[in-house]
């Protein structure tokens, strides 16, 4: 049967091994839909440059939309003797039309008529993640308009820093995310050109108008050479790249859950929604949803490191290795667009405890670089200098086991006669993360005005959207 | 339904998207054999310690028996709201026995029943991957010892080196694969150690046996940390490792079938058993096989940098993201396997055009080695000297478009008045193969030893295995 | 030593083994030219804000020209015990001006400091890659437009499909290249946005301006949010993308080299620049420069997958793992680099056998797609029938053992009837790749006005750029 | 210069880019020793099979001697015009010796001279590794031995579970590292084999005895087939392999100490020599080497991966490709070893805070599973019902806001009237490690007794090795 299409020739029959490593419908059956749409595409072009006729173009036309509605519907049988989708397609337009689908396949093969197809797969997909990035924004902006004056601590080394305000925070994955939708909307503009008509690799003879396929696909144009339009993959490789590094920031957020809502840590709590317990004990709170986050950025990136491997070395234009693209390239599609809505989910889940994170900012003398700053700006100390006074009244302050609001006036004049009262203004962290005014620093007013200007913007794509 | 387990202190259910990327039994269900034989060795050792009674021990023994029988016939079905393999088991066996069932999981964790599931799952993976090699090396030894005297040229650079034997070419796979098999072996013995028993982390206060339960299932011994046997995923790093390996060794031979069938090289035919073709181009005798085993050395190094990845900088214990350890993992071995049994497929198909071969095997002075190497040899001279002069009678070849066995021993000694007509005899591809008798050297000699050699090992190995 | 910017409080120096860890400066050395000119922008910038004065700024950028100058000159001793290229700097900086060194770090911190300096080292870094694709693309059309009817065998499979020309084969790679091109284009507008200002993590309190230093550094606009500005390495990650598909590109490439010039193929041979030999083997013209090229690709892929595990995870804002990111990111651009300028020689270098490719393309019956075609055109014959008699008749031919255009009309009628001696014309290769015209199609017409356009249109960016 | 040895006949030099991309002096030279160790014992199993004169032998040993010293008093000048490390030293043996230098290479070549050297120096590496790694596994028992009865939180998904003992959670790492020591110690037996005498690719036609060089080399045996023996590069791929398995155990522990020395947790300490500091922010005590550690994992997969892809498909024998084997495995090799002597630094430096461990094991209900099994044990109940026994006591103790052992017995007979005043044994934290003596438990006796075996493990194997 799987030789119906090429094995006139052949006097024996596939190897079973041969056959099991070839079929490739249970992963290209869920290109049915792609595959059809071109399909009718290419027919109404041949029609209209006389290539095949009106008639049989309507046939081909009826044929495909009935086997659309019974792919729907779920009464397709689909056959892996068959082999691929367009096998499966085609001969059951022969079923449904007769011999008028055999002029289908004029003036293009399989080469170019699956690479067609993942182009139009991988589009919808994009299209798809653009609208998860575009809603975990929506949440991100939403809580930080909501905590733009939460003080919580400010991590580096995953050591006490300096205080930043919780909005903040969560306005850093705003900017991330938003470079993430940029990256998927360049590869979609980049593979947004059609491969159809470059045939098996050399183009045709026949009279085909590949603009008129393309406009009708939503291509902004035909690929301009034909053997390049079936031996390229960039973009699937492309938008795995992206997949990856979104899935590293996604990772990153994971993480801060998972450590914010450990109970030693306890900056955070998730509601039962996004949590898993155990019968006994009720203190478990297991963070699950953002373990399995983290972890798909395993899956996503070796799917990238798969199909790299897969092409690397390939000779012009198609060979079989290429039809090993769509597996893992749908698993690391599907990983990530769960692992977006996840976040998402938990963003919205997620009720910070406000005290402890104020507390937490302000331990371990975190304004000491405020007090610094205040030495240079004041007193106009080198900035060096300034470092090496603000060390000495820390140690004075550790020495006391007190904080740095906590000392007297006269303690710090010890260590800098010049120190006035003034100082004590910018010790506390609520002045500490007001005074951070500068373009893209963590004053609440900052984070107001940069969270509304990111609902306008959502809000503005959303409607044109 | 989902909390049913650990929920009962939970005020709300999970929300959606929480329970699509936590659910796992799309997945583990390929464990249940595993997770059956396990749980039956495990309620064996409660009973014989006294945890639970011989009663309780054999109505679980024969629930699960029962569970097993409707697994293997399909009868069994599988709820995505038990999440996993284990409660979808335990969960069915309170239906068949009742709360007897309720003392099953003392003194264990699905921390420590789903590592020890997985390590059966893959020490049974192992064993067929193992027997899959053995059969692939037979295939080799057979060709080989075929083909132990015809001659092929040996490549460097793709670029004629020296004439080899084609029994020589295919043996260095029979190497490459027996360090294969070498490494899953050690992988298989340092992977059978028992985690049952270590339960959540800590081990249990019952008086369990945890000798036994590992020596029931066929384990050298148990872990010996409890905190270890439910944190590692060696056994799965390592096994990827040696397949990742594998994999790059068959993607090897695979490229050079897919460049000797080439037609342009047309050094080996396969047959119709492995070849797709092209009803209108019977030329076209594409090596579908060859080309899919080269790109699944994608898939098997991306799920091995996909699980480390996973693994990577997660704190002890069991960590959610562990559960991303066996979708990849399965599809890897998956692919290894198929890959091997396809190469083996085409080894015992292929057919060497030997004409061809030997004519190659001749072309662009692949003897010169053999001209400067009898230099040496008969007169002594140093080997950098030898190669200069033989470069110059290559030359005076080249000019007159001759092999070098078709000049004359005078042009020979025009250029060293030393050489002798013997000189002549170490010209040809076949003494020059023949004369490469040092140990692991091409000479047919050679080839039929280590062959016969292989033979009797891989026949004695099947008696014993 | 490596304490003093920090080590104040510190009782005890680091254990070597810490310091061996930590030392960054025999990497981030390389990025002396783009901190200086970071620390000079900063300086004028913190004049001009009246945050130093204007003579303390004028020292500042005095001692740095001198330390640039020292740089340039080989006369400047990195010291491994000031860790990094920031301290290197500054301590040089003290030694040439005093005190006035220590006002140059107001306001900003080593995280912004190292996250501008790496961006402008990688924009530079795209910059010279781009230059170095112009080229490579611009031999490639230079050849193509010479060999624009120059036929050869069109592969898939490694098997010949169907004739195409040499020119249209070199055409997909510029097409490739042109993808390449747009993706490092599309990073470095990604890029173009200045950390500096961000200071630690908070931004600061100090009235600086940091639209004014990201306009003197040549970027687009200063990043939005601080936290994301010291915690973000996309555009290394980004860059790593692009890389390493553009290796995969070139790999692509390097492959069919190594494969068109090994003796048995011999479609192509390159010249003694760029193969290597043996002085006793004639014949071995190994094709060392593609090879490489060819491995590259596994050293740009790894960096990729090296720093994609690096970020894994990581919470905000800085970590020191984030170190990392240099090493592997420098060693990948270097590769590529090379690997785009050696496919460029080699692509000026290579000669085309262009009568073994001819007599190639011809072989196997590569035209039997046009007859089928014809059958199609002027018999009306819907496609699938016409593969049918298409393969009859190349049955015919090769139990005769000729080519298609050997065959008599008779033979062929004795087939189909309706075939007329009109046939013969589609038969040879130079009319099938004339018959090509569909858009992207082989046609030498088609190939030539490619190539112009890519011509002028390269030309244009060259008098732009 | 460069073509010295083989371009004899070529009629051009290297392309600049050619000899660029070619040369791997740079990286080679690291073989130096090995190399010249190889040569000896070439040279010597020469003289002894008659093929060279002892003469010649004492001569090509003695400048083979007067090398390595150059080389080791840094006195030698590498040229890149040699290309790399076997051609720097034969053209300077020739300087030194004089003609008979030319007969050193007599029946090897390049391809069985790299492949040794590399396998020497990869044997050295792994036993390196191997000694750091026993190494850090006695200063993890050292450390697990003195906190036997520390009491820590045992944690699954970053949340407490249950109390363990921190000398426990140590000795699960030295079970790591022995199974990483195992797989060295696997990859170094299956490496120990001889290519030397495999010469180009096809074995000899001089008497050599391949036997006396492996012996005189420290090899088990000669490689069985010279094919193999020059496209093999097994042995670094698997040394790479088990180098990532063992990166990402100590990316675990190092993410560990980030976490614990983190402040909001605080369980663990590092000195002054495992932080870096901040002049300002005495509270900042980065734990740099612990993120670097992290970090590491990144390259030494990233290394992994890259290799996997150069050797993705090449057909034998030896492919320039392979020339990339190097630098990334050394930078790895590096990188890893590094990372383990700098965990082994922090496991000496660290300092548990044993108060805060202790308090933070016992809180959330840590020890409810304790409870849980007491029923079971005490009071025969199934373990389901247990669960659910001990789930309503613990809803009553958090409704109260006390501890477990803070309940009146009266409370918990409310839940369940056959509680006895014995429960009370159970639930404090002490006791609930005291009980898990389970084989591999937790228990403080456990932990003593595995810690003593361990030691006297690693101090026979000192003795031994």
């Amino acid at each position: 049967m799987s030789n119906k299409m090429w094995g006139g020739l052949f006097d024996e029959s596939p190897d079973a091994i041969m056959e099991e490593i070839n079929v490739s419908i249970d992963v290209d059956r869920h290109l049915y839909a792609q595959d059809i749409t071109a399909s009718k595409a290419h027919a109404a072009m041949l029609a209209k440059q006389g290539i095949i006729t009106a008639k049989d173009a309507k046939n081909i036309a009826g044929g495909l939309d009935t086997i659309l509605s019974e792919i729907t519907k779920g009464s397709f049988t689909f056959k892996r003797a068959l082999e691929d989708i367009h096998m499966n397609v085609e001969s059951r337009l022969g079923e449904l039309i007769g011999p008028a689908s055999g002029r289908l396949h004029t003036a293009r093969s399989r080469n170019d008529q699956v690479a067609t197809d993942f182009r139009l797969f991988v589009r919808d997909t994009i299209d798809e993640i653009d609208a998860a990035f575009a809603s975990l924004q929506r949440a991100l902006v939403d809580r930080a308009l909501e905590h733009a004056d939460t003080v919580m601590p400010g991590f580096t080394h995953l050591q006490t820093a300096q205080p930043v305000t919780f909005g903040h925070h969560l306005l850093a994955y705003v900017e991330m995310v938003s470079r993430d939708r940029g990256r998927f909307a360049d590869a979609r503009k980049r593979l947004n050109e059609s491969p159809l008509g470059a045939a098996a690799l050399a183009g045709t003879s026949f009279p085909i108008d590949r603009h008129a396929t393309a406009k009708a696909l939503g291509f902004d144009r035909p690929m301009a050479n034909s053997l390049d339009a079936v031996s390229d993959r960039d973009f699937v490789l492309e938008t795995l790249s992206a997949a990856s590094i979104a899935a590293v920031h996604l990772s990153r957020f994971a993480e801060e859950i998972v450590i914010w809502t450990s109970p030693l840590v306890g900056l955070v709590r998730l509601s039962d929604k996004f949590t898993t317990g155990s019968s006994i004990m009720p203190q478990k709170r297991n963070p699950d949803a953002a373990e399995l986050v983290r972890a798909k950025t395993g899956r996503v990136i070796g799917s990238l490191t798969g199909l790299l491997i897969v092409m690397k070395g390939l000779p012009l234009a198609y060979q079989k290795d290429m039809q090993e693209d769509k597996a893992g390239a749908m698993e690391a599609y599907s990983a990530l667009s769960l692992a977006i809505r996840a976040i998402a989910g938990m963003v919205r889940d997620l009720v910070p405890n406000e005290e402890r994170m104020k507390l937490a900012a302000g331990e371990g003398y975190a304004t000491a670089t405020d007090l610094a700053d205040w030495l240079v700006r004041t007193l106009k100390m080198p900035f060096r200098e300034a470092h090496h006074v603000t060390g000495r009244i820390v140690g004075t302050a550790t020495k006391k086991g007190v904080a740095l609001h906590e000392l007297d006036l006269k303690e710090m004049q010890a260590v800098e006669p010049k120190i006035t009262a003034e100082v004590m203004k910018v010790l506390s962290v609520e002045s500490s993360v007001k005074s951070r005014v500068s373009y893209g620093g963590t004053a609440p007013k900052n984070v107001t005005s940069q969270a509304k200007a990111w609902l306008k913007r959502l809000e503005k794509e959303r409607k044109l959207g």
